[in-house]
């Protein structure tokens, strides 16, 4: 497959510690060549949604890569290690519990999966604790180099792996002079506690943000005793500063925002809540 | 202006999401020559002025570089994106807010400006919510290209721009012999919660350190009901453990310090506060 | 003693302010094909012992490197800059604390030991304050370009250096049909609340983990009030979901952590602190 000049990194090991300093050292032992792009070490621990989110937003903006991603609060248990090629031509790093396939899908689909199994490919002794430094860093790291993945460990089917934590639906911009709904789930909050919904709209196409025109829109919490009216607006500066309000995210991703402030706790928002969102038609006022 | 090897780069994003990741994800499809040298991006949100003075105090450490800046709270608003070339050579890219017009002043001032509304330098669709990704990043990584400022869209003159937050003020070391009194503002804290005031002396000056000799600074807060002496040392540890005291920092900067501990927390300062201070003469003791 | 392709860098100057941003600034400008490897820069302000921790966990898996090291409440006082040659071929940089010797004994113990002293490898004017931008980092620079520790400033003789924080001791593995016991410190915690202990095993022994077959331990704290029993386990899994357990972690060290969870809260752990770890025999049962 060649080489890559690039592995983009992702973990939940926080920048407190060594560990990814230590997975970096592991890395450059075997390539010294690669450049490594750090895309976030800031996962909230153990917090696999979170963090295939962030990796399924990151890895359309990067070079062709490996890109190594290790949420993982399996490891040393017998949850699978994966190398995911996919169609832009990436190889995808990770353990097997779902935290690669949404950026997998944004990268054109999976090719072919291998396990990470070959003994040559893995620092040794193997410890039960630190796969990332273990097992993941180097398989990336001989992928960098050009290692097929075939030789990383056997086959594997996509449909055998553990599924996305969640499916992102799409939906089409709501004509402007009739009210309509859609129901929508909070998968994940951005670092300013903005809710990042499950409902994305086609960003390229010619018309991407049907708010900003006025729209409003009543959202229900699913449990039926909440409500809130937001404004649908094109940019969080757009609503006054400390209200809340619905955006479409540079992503396409319907996203419940405060301007200059956290939506998550003015709104008590909690990941996994469904939402329905009806849109009101565009006010002529 | 010939190809830049280096694109500093300091926002206020944060490590826990994936933005800073994304942008270096962008710079790096556009010229995957260019070394990335962080700054900062601990920057405390929407915090124009803290991110200035981190800027400035950082930029005439950095090779000539670009250097990529990002603190906009006004991202999809009407104001504008900017390059500005400095006399060292270095050009600074960031919105038109103030932010990067301290660390111009440290880099020789400015030499000329441009808007970045090229649409060629820019990723599309424009998203009206992540500029560095869309409008920023793409213009530093096209100007470490070798690309011209006057490229990326019409000149500015500098007195158009938004002025900086603050202005500091140099001030030559007091005589020993007598009381002296200067006034300063709390421009911002580090990171251990020191004050950093708006004063500053000339760092090269033969005799910089005009403290460690035993003097004590009276400190009367704007609003005259409180008041604290210091010691003026040389260093955080020639003051008690817990202690405060007045320094002059790494840059020439008064700060107000405790070692090992938080002055803005021990003595409840914040940012903008006027302080009066009064510089005793020297102790013969 | 030839060029360094590669800079480690750890501090615990934190990543919300500049000061790791300078630094590399003014390695980059004496050295701009170096390449820094971020080991860590959340080392908890001014501790010593945790950030030597750190350090000596993450040397052994880099490439063979110059090392900065900057944990430095002494910064300013007489305490000595240092660069310290190990037998791997590393050199150390920084204060003379004991940051850097459990370090350097990881990469095979100290061949020599040169003070930072040539003005000519220093930024000028010298703070009191930023040693690490005006000592250590161009030593470390310096040191990338080849040049020889000996021209930094004298010697000094090893047993001159103010001690290490800590001792690690080694410990063969128990016999699993008898209690053992074993006395063991808590050196510092990792990002997890984990409590990491001064007794190692060696891991690359044919039977690196005596756990996980059901043997018990109980912890008695050393003010000999508090007790608790924990199994030992391989990795955190094996353990429920926010139980504490014992374990060796991946370099061999004894470890309380909480699947999942922190040990240093649930168990109300401090740093220094004595334990008594009897393990009982392995359970037929």
């Amino acid at each position: 497959m060649g080489r890559y000049r690039f592995i983009g990194f992702l973990t939940d090991f926080g920048l407190a510690a060594e560990s990814v300093g230590i997975c970096k050292g592991v890395i450059k032992r075997i390539n010294p060549e690669v450049e490594i792009i750090d895309i976030s070490h800031g996962v909230p621990p153990f917090d696999v949604a979170a963090g295939a989110l962030s990796l399924a937003g990151a890895v359309p903006y990067l070079p062709v890569s490996v890109v190594l991603a290790v949420v993982d609060p399996g490891v040393g248990s017998d949850r699978q290690a994966l190398a995911v090629e996919v169609a832009r031509g990436d190889v995808l790093v990770g353990p097997d519990n779902g935290l690669l396939l949404p950026a997998a899908a944004e990268l054109g689909g999976i090719v072919r999966v291998h396990r990470l199994e070959n003994e040559e490919y893995r620092l040794h002794p193997v410890s039960a604790t630190f796969h990332a430094r273990d097992v993941f860093a180097p398989a990336a790291a001989y992928l960098s180099l050009g290692i097929d993945l075939a030789r990383l460990g056997p086959a594997v089917s996509a449909p055998d792996l553990v599924p996305a934590p969640w499916q992102d639906r799409w939906w089409e911009p709501p004509e402007e002079v009739r009210e309509t709904r859609v129901m929508a789930k909070i998968i994940g909050f951005d670092q300013y506690g903005s809710a990042r919904l499950d409902v994305r709209l086609p960003v390229r196409a010619p018309r991407p943000h049907p708010g900003g025109g006025g729209r409003v829109v009543t959202v229900r919490v699913e449990d039926g005793e909440r409500a809130f009216r937001l404004p649908w607006v094109r940019t969080y500066s757009d609503a006054p500063v400390g209200e809340a309000c619905l955006l479409v995210d540079s992503d396409g991703r319907l996203l419940i925002a405060v301007n200059q402030g956290s939506a998550r706790e003015k709104l008590r928002l909690n990941r996994g809540t469904t939402l329905l969102l009806a849109v009101a038609p565009l006010s002529r006022g």
